[in-house]
């Protein structure tokens, strides 16, 4: 089912995010704690953001998993970026490849999945045939995942609005509806989970969905507070007493024991983190309403 | 610590034996059930015999965890042998690389370690100060295991017996009393656990060892009986009626839930199978002596 | 541009086809003769059959280059087929990646490209419109030629005739008119190189085809005789005194300097043999009526 | 025989190093202009200095060939640096594989080579006799580059000078020494070819070396003035105005047409270039009087 950790904020070294937790993404790419299958083994990827190549976001996968990769020991401790996101891969369908980590990249756009969108197969062709060329030109691989973000893009061209994290807000639902209706005019049955995140290096977006409330969503978790600190071992989410030191995680499962440093996001719920670091938890109305037509 | 299997009998498929088995070693590589540690990620290798290229066997390794790579599941099918050895890995101190990769090769010999040599790094120097130029250009990595092998392949060079199991035995047993000895001379106390499995092709040598026998050692059985079969998703050794279809497996752990086909190799002993397929198991006495001398 | 060597006839150890004669597949990944970029470094592929697995190919790629590849090195002796596909990659547009490397597979089918479907991006969408469900699924690539793959494998479908050496050629055919027809349709003006070779173990059929014959098509030959042999070095297509030890190469180009070993495949042609390993050679009319109008 | 970069100075972008110059390290992998051996595609390796991680240098290496890796494309945009070295390999004896690729890291330093000393196998054991524990268990590959650092930290922890540039300098010469010795000991007869670089972050001291002054040596560049910039397709050493802006470069081969801008660097000379970026330039007495010996 994948694993995944967003950060936004004060800038942290990335090395502190991945490995030193108590429940860190790298272990949990060995043992996940509140996901049916525990191994993420299937490659990993890493996106951030510094100021330099105009806000362009930096990338690095491999098919490695995320335990045992040299590469990665060595650069994270050189990353220290005031966004980041990070994922491990549990391979559903598609094969283990470079062009299948996650986080996919276009323009200065992340967007990281951790779900299944059953049926994609039979819905593939009709989720890419309406994309604008620069658009289709860019999915690489072959997962669900990176569709989604195509339909995403294309939805983001479309927005109105004139507050940015409002339009990846709506875009983000927008496409989610997409694969609802496309879905449900070729009677594909199958429910969708989308436990999605998407940044522009700014504002973050995140969505915990499934299409029919009956079944279980896979966890989403998100802490704020004072800036993010490991000390002695210990990785806590201090409580925040300035807004300067703020900072904004994301994750698929709690980094550590600290429950109360951890809010479940509702089910069919979006979150949304500004650049001021506001965070927005809102319910998600319209695409509750198409997947349960059928 | 490592999962491995060795097959030598009626030749079968190498797909068969890799990943039809209800506990298979590619079931192992995600979760072993006799091990503490149940995950063997950090890469693979297979290696076998046919009469191609003058009896020199074929060998595959990879780094990517062997649940998930494209090519094995290729390759696999296309291999029949009489003689085949297969390797997964849990990384302990050395990377996660090809050429730390099990088996490995020498000649016409494969060799692959499930264990641990205890601090090795102060005995590292001392195991090739003596190795003839030859060998010990053939070390290609940095494991204790190829470190064990190129000792062994030492000792083959000087063995007298003119009968090649033999030969093959006693170096094997003679490369475990030089580990020891060298521990001992260099004041190293930590234990070493030595399960392997050597063979050329019409021989398999395998050794189940530990230098204390207070420790738990780690498991290693065999099988043996008519062809090992496949057939509806059951694999069995079958009964031997004839000579004809003999083979016999040597494991880290049992394949399959029938416990009678499995016999456990007791601790500090050693199975030779020769090319008639006959199984002997003796104890390992010298080296017992040597070790239990701290 | 990509170079390839394809063989069927007497088996033969694929060491010998790829590594031992002077221009060798090998030393054309670094350094290619009769092609305008001569490095060839992009990954690698190799395709066989053998009468394991119900005759399903066998299939090893790597994303390294040929030369320095230390798994072909073992793997390639152990191979004996009657059948065997090889190429090396120099990247166009799509990633250099494992899921991009030659030969693609479908079912006991084999295939590999050297040349380019000029734009290709502007018709991949129509090229994949109507393709049935499970040769849509098929494609995990890039590639413009794993996209004319799946053309190919749906006008097979489609074929009236009995003789299947005539179904694959003309559904090859009838693959590069409906790219030809596709590009005229969405205007695409740029021209396609189509070397390729396409077979199911038994029949191999390779076309040498240019859109534009006022453009230069990237070379294509053909050696047919005795047994294909490698002694001390040199490497010949011995003549044929009986047809028991016949033998046909199709390669991008010349492994020997030994000319009369040689036929040039007339550009727009096409070569069929079957698995009596007669050759026939014929000009494909159509594709050039097609392309001629525009 | 390899090529190399290296760079001290003003802190300028990874990528522009790299990939922008007319004869830059990245079309050198591909086709060197000062090489026998053009082709540079076996491997890669980058490392860099921030202030992050305790001024720890940050390392990314691949068996790819540098031209056609995804991460490397991602990954050097986002390297803002003082202190850089990048190589890309030709591989002689030793495997291509991730250990074997330059820079080698230890502590604060990298260490990179371009060059062969030959007779390496015979003189391995002898290099590794007698390194303290630690730097021993640093050696993880199998070059005779990795060997030749190791015996520079040893030759560093005996150094009595207390300025760190001639440290350095002093050790890297005096580890030439011991290799010259080890082989006149050992009857080794075959040159060494010595084109290193290694730096602590602070200082770089390069040296083109070769036992027989007799025998062509590789070339070796530096570059020294203002900031290195690149505009409009155009990368060049601007003339220096102020010390702020000061940069040095040392480079295998030249890395513009611009003649003027490049010093070469005569046989068996020592570059040393200190924080102040103040570049000095010095025979190698000693190492020339042992080598003669023989």
């Amino acid at each position: 089912m994948c694993r995944f950790v967003a950060y936004i904020g004060k800038p942290i070294m990335m090395y502190d995010l991945l490995f030193k937790p108590k429940n860190s993404l790298i272990n949990q790419s060995v043992k996940a704690h509140e996901a049916e299958e525990p191994l993420n083994g299937d490659g990993f990827g890493i996106g951030w953001y510094t100021p330099e190549a105009n806000d362009m976001p930096g990338l690095f996968v491999s098919v490695r998993p995320a335990w045992n990769d040299r590469n990665l020991k060595y650069i994270a401790p050189k990353i220290v970026s005031d966004c980041m996101f990070a994922h491990v891969r549990a391979a559903s369908i598609s094969p283990v490849n470079e062009l299948n980590c996650h986080p996919f990249h276009y323009g200065n756009y992340l967007f990281m999945h951790n779900g299944d969108i059953e049926g994609f197969p039979k819905i593939k062709r009709e989720m890419v045939r309406h994309l604008p060329e620069n658009i289709y030109a860019n999915i690489e691989g072959l997962t669900d995942s990176e569709h989604l973000f195509a339909l995403f893009l294309h939805q983001l061209e479309k927005q109105r609005s004139k507050d940015l994290p409002t339009k990846i807000a709506n875009a983000l639902e927008d496409a989610i509806v997409d694969v609802e209706e496309i879905k449900a005019r070729l009677k594909v049955k199958e429910p969708s989970y989308i436990n999605v995140c998407v940044t522009d290096g700014d504002t973050i977006v995140a969505v915990r969905y499934v299409s029919d409330l009956s079944l279980e969503a896979p966890t989403l978790y998100y802490s704020e507070g004072a800036a993010y600190t490991c000390e002695n071992g210990i990785c806590r989410m201090k409580k925040s007493k300035n807004d300067f030191d703020k900072a904004v995680l994301i994750v698929s499962e709690k980094l550590t024991r600290y429950r109360s440093d951890w809010h479940e996001i509702p089910v069919n719920h979006m979150v949304t983190v500004n650049r001021k670091l506001e965070v927005n938890v809102s319910v998600i109305q319209r695409t509750l309403n198409t997947a349960a037509g059928f």
